[in-house]
């Protein structure tokens, strides 16, 4: 048997604690592709899951080599990182007791959550080839750049004190605010929006999935928050896991009863959304705020997501999901939350208004970089190679367009399902064989 | 570096484990909401889901607001607690290395899986409202009181010495109890028993969501059982994994096996529900027995729990899922299987009859607190506010009726899924904006 | 509170790691069964899920009776195990922090793991009582006989230096070429070659299910590989967690980009199947190669499964879920490939020739041991019970022949789902009850 120092021991810990934490928030990527897939149509439901999944590979690559050295590299001027590129050193002035290894792998899910919070809004139309391209971006180069600010050693905003402990601004509200620029360049889906100024619905084709997605999201949030401490020794770790929960619990409780109250039923996905957008809400201050404050962060975020749902719908900015609601919304709340109920320096416990300026300050800031540059990005990219799929392979479903299969063969309706002439059925590249040459 | 003592590197070890197993815990509920949705009807499957989601939202913050305070603050005369409402301190009595938040996300999941497991039982009949009040009652009250006596500081059976390690008695056998006092008030579902006494078919209508419910239950028993030491250094957890992982595969080859011999085939369900019964069984004892102890606890369970299945129906008890048979049954079976084959103490290691007789007395005290007081306020609640939907809200299914929406919107036959006249086809409030003013 | 010693401590963190990582490695048998089903026909898919549960139960049951005894108890020849059956000791030469018992239980997960790989293969025509008696063979003999060889104290190829970390070798090509011998003596699908050579496409029936699958077996491989470390203290785990998730990264972008540039479409299964491939090729090298290499190694593979899938369909080795193209080339990948980049003694980093045949004679012994034992167990098995349903029961479907029950009641269109004719609607034996005594 070896013999330990103290300081190894911390360090085991510490390790632990992280890598299964990313691990957790790794799964959350199969809850967004899942609640996104379950929210939408049967014919584009195969193609989001792909998105998502490119989030993943590409994603992960593209953080690796880029995105991880941008955001907590070498500081330049407060803006952005400059070294660590493919984890090839230079993160010596990072100080953890958890190998860089570890950091990595944990903030390389928090970049893929932000790409797949934005698919779930551009669901059934942006093309997949142009997709490919964007969540590069986004993970090598959007995100980290404003969470450089908000984390990186020597951000400007971190050296203004902003707090964020999770990322309700720099992970929650920068994946939405992105999220609408995107909608409002890609423009809505066909057949939502009548001439006639009516909302259509365009119906959830299955629930259990989308259901799914949520049980997993919120499995996921117990490592997105609690392990954000990146210490297993610190034991504001099990408050946080607290805070967390009873938010999660609240904004899926107010948002069921708001539903229910408005509507007559209580809705499921906006009992979904609303614990969503407590999660969302609650990231920011998880390890701030007292358990009631949570509570209130979380009902006050499950009433917003019903009405941001409605005001975004109103004005024509078509997110299938709700991403913008969830995450830009109650990302922007959750950021601004910490200034009103953090047990220091909060509004309510005398702090005054400097840590609410700050923190508003804070999330505007990023939340504007996020919105502009996707937007000159999506316009960029309509010029350079489009967007959008066809009004044709719109109308036929992007999974028989962009993937040659549909997400189900046996378990559509066929008349619901698209025509489906002129296409092999081919079901998988499993398949594909029998149709050419090796 | 900061440096640590011996006594924070055994609280971080310890909080990190309760943390994660809370995590697995929690899942739990994504596991039963799929198995029991699975089970029944696709007519009233979002409806189930809804109900165990609001045993997350809800009952997680009524569990937090008044349960845990009843089950573990300051006991008054063995049977209840007095201090800790709102997590609002009282709870110094409770010596743990671990903050009394892990403990708290950790209890609270086991409060929720109690109302989870009921809610299979009343599915495809049970009005959601009343259900909303229900599970605040069993979270906050009905499982506290019962929990308190097994496990609370002073808890007048945990004074007498009754072992339920991870609660064969305290969740699964209270749960399981419940439910069968919920379905005597509730009555069967239509068409269930006929008029000449035959039983009908109401079939499953998606195997793979039952069964992906079933891996996440016994993915989350993982932390269930062994999370229960509270302890990363009780080096106990190992044989804990063991004993319960053995008694769920040999749960799970019974009911297989017992089904082979009977109907020549071996059936999925009870494949499953023998998994679960398995797992229901050793959580008492599972610190207790050897491995050996701990197949063949899970061997009966698994044939218990065909026969406890079969019983149930014959006396027109009608529960779509089994759980009564799985957690009525063989939580009760577990915690008196203590009595016989825990190492120190049981009938078969020559302790005699007296632990028996305190593990049976334990169960059936618990067993009929949780059977009354659910038959009583099943009645009150009958009186006040109706439990049951009308037959024709039976008739065309909870989903619509309830929440407005189904399941699924394109993956059902038409003529099977009900008639669906007189309804708008709005997909989850995300599409309800058509509707109304905002 | 108590004291703990550094010894203590330390093997408090071992344990919490390797328990938990246990819990992820068992989850992945889910994985497996969602992956497989999805890709299969909606009429086979429960007898699939069935097969993957048997593995959890029989499976783990017959590892713990024998196959973990063979595999690591004390050495006959360096050819197998001769201890420690039914976890009855005999294990004290395994110097390890953790008890036996979470050796036990992580190790029994991957051989369950070896058994689903096989199950994937014989899809849609495998008779479920032969199944029953070849999961046990598999996991109680044929794996932890070639395992003992790579893994055991003083197995033959452990001795002589071959490195194979978590087991692309040990778990991965012995799976996969178990499962290539199993086809060749099954045979093809009915209708999957016809009389005139030409390949027929029997599509995937659920994409979604099998995007499931992996997003489970890739969060399952969090567990897998670092924990395989068998020590939360080895800092290495934190690497090993990246360079499996960037081969998985690697393989699913080389797997799509690859179907991209041949058919014109990124295909979801290739991409699946890429990512797959790219963990099963690094769970040989994650420990020893570098982040750099793992995305080579990854990108490989990701090229590889797709060619692979169409050469055994050329050569009509009717395999419908491509589990011999994922486990048994890449895991033979993975393990040449640590004679390749291993930064101690690879070919690339100036160790000559020497390791990289170690590693192919390592890889290709446990492969032959698999294909031919299977062989040969498939054609006394034949003989014996049969291996392969009637060619009625394959034409109507596995499930209701073998279970009594489809996976689905109400989704999928009657035509579609075979005749149905003569057999009763039973939906589990939870609805059996009407039709017999009990």
């Amino acid at each position: 048997m070896d013999s330990f120092s103290i300081s190894e021991l911390a360090g085991g810990i510490d390790t632990v604690w992280v890598l299964l934490c990313a691990a957790l928030v790794f799964l959350m990527e199969g809850g967004f592709a899942f609640l996104e897939a379950g929210f939408i149509r049967a014919k584009n439901s195969l193609n989001i899951v792909m998105k998502v999944f490119t989030d993943c590979t590409l994603g992960m690559l593209a953080y690796w080599a880029v995105g991880f050295a941008i955001m907590f590299g070498l500081d330049r001027a407060g803006l952005f990182g400059t070294s660590g590129f493919f984890l090839g050193g230079g993160m010596d002035h990072i100080k953890l007791r958890v190998p860089i290894y570890a950091y990595y792998i944990f903030q390389a899910a928090f970049a893929m959550a932000v790409a797949s919070i934005i698919s779930g809004a551009v669901a059934e139309r942006m093309k997949f080839s142009t997709y490919m391209i964007f969540t590069v971006l986004v993970t090598g180069l959007i995100y980290p750049i404003s969470g450089h600010w908000v984390w990186g050693a020597d951000g400007w905003l971190a050296k203004m004190g902003m707090l964020d402990f999770a990322g309700s601004a720099a992970v929650h509200a920068v994946g939405g605010w992105c999220a609408l620029a995107a909608v409002i360049v890609l423009g809505p889906r066909m057949g939502k929006y009548s001439d006639d100024g009516s909302i259509n619905v365009l119906p959830a084709h299955n629930m259990h999935l989308a259901f799914l997605g949520i049980f997993i999201l919120w499995f996921g949030w117990f490592g997105f928050n609690p392990g954000s401490s990146l210490s297993g020794l610190d034991m504001n770790i099990a408050r946080i896991a607290v805070t967390t929960n009873l938010a999660a619990a609240a904004g899926g409780t107010s948002g069921a009863l708001f539903t229910m109250i408005r509507w007559g039923k209580p809705d499921p996905s906006m009992a979904m959304n609303g614990a969503l957008a407590g999660l969302a809400a609650i990231t920011a201050g998880c390890a701030y705020v007292s358990p009631v404050s949570a509570v209130i962060i979380g009902l006050i975020a499950g009433v917003l997501v019903v009405l941001a749902v409605g005001f975004f719908d109103r004005i024509k900015a078509d997110d299938p999901v709700g991403a913008i609601a969830v995450h830009g919304v109650n990302g922007t709340w959750g950021a601004l939350a910490v200034g009103i109920f953090a047990e220091k320096g909060g509004l309510l416990y005398g702090g005054g208004l400097k840590m609410l300026g700050v923190q508003a300050l804070g999330v505007f800031s990023v939340s504007i970089w996020a919105f502009v540059t996707t937007f000159v990005l999506f316009v960029i990219l309509k010029k350079i190679m489009g967007i959008r799929v066809t009004p044709e392979e719109e109308a036929e479903g992007l999974d028989i367009n962009e993937h040659g299969i549909p997400a189900y063969t046996e378990l559509t309706a066929p008349p619901i399902y698209g025509s489906g002439h002129g296409h092999d059925s081919h079901a998988g590249a499993l398949n594909h064989i029998g149709h050419m040459k090796i």
